[in-house]
């Protein structure tokens, strides 16, 4: 199966473009939301250009067998979220949209405390049948990069970063 | 004055050094806290050769002219933290010991939750006179390097990627 390569300056330009993207609509939250693990480099180097406070909220889904779907649980969460995020333009950021899951779940969660809006951005967005829908409240997503269904390697991922750049290398 | 400049795969290195010199020491966390927004880069890194759950605290320094010394604000801080850390081991993660002054803080505030041990990773140490010392529960700190007080260059922190890395190269 063919894998996809990214360097950190790949990244780091297409989180330039998102933030570009979001200025061209005239549009700026009050407060970066990353969604953790995957969204942490993401966020910190969005806030480059979008200077605002970053908050983390970290999820992991725990595949239980026994029942019939999986279950998201909460690593980490806002603390003081209604006055954090009541009333507040947000952005929410990740690092991919590859089954939808895990971004619906934090959304539906953040939407309890009445945010005056939600927007989304991710690096990737993988054009697949998606295991989960975005709540009708969310209008826009900024995405980086639409790619195939295809296995997705960052450079954090890697425990061999010279490898890593190697096989970037190749994929050109 | 001479300013420095990494790329993120020196930075990446430099973190798997930090993992190995952990392993080195026989020493396992229980869980990974980031000091935010500098710890979320290198955090996100660790993780990949310390698999454990990443808490983030997020703090700025708040400069008030009429007092003699800094304020520290909590942005976003580790909800149910007691349960999260009491009787824990816990590695405290951020880019750069520049002046002791956030990693100090954030050690401090996590020292009343009564973890087992607290230990240090930061990137870079520079050599200059710190504005705060550890607290003296803290016993080891890992460092990835240790720099000469310069200005430090992250890559995260450049607004074009491109220019950065020519930088990254003419200092060579």
């Amino acid at each position: 199966m063919k894998k996809l390569y990214y360097t950190y300056e790949r990244i780091h330009q297409l989180i330039n473009k998102i933030a570009l993207d979001i200025k061209k609509d005239n549009w700026e939250p009050d407060c970066i939301i990353a969604i953790s693990a995957g969204g942490l480099i993401p966020a910190r180097i969005l806030r480059n250009y979008i200077n605002k406070d970053i908050y983390i909220v970290g999820v992991k889904r725990y595949i239980n067998d026994a029942i019939t779907h999986d279950v998201m649980i909460k690593v980490q969460w806002i603390d003081d979220i209604e006055k954090k995020i009541h009333g507040k333009k947000v952005l929410l950021i990740d690092e991919i949209d590859d089954t939808r899951i895990t971004l619906a779940y934090c959304l539906k969660e953040l939407l309890r405390s009445n945010p005056e809006e939600i927007r989304v951005a991710v690096i990737h967005e993988k054009i697949k049948q998606k295991g989960d829908i975005f709540p009708k409240e969310i209008s826009k997503s900024y995405v980086g990069e639409v790619i195939e269904d295809l296995w997705v390697n960052y450079p954090w991922e890697s425990l061999d970063i010279n490898e890593h750049y190697r096989n970037c290398q190749e994929e050109k």
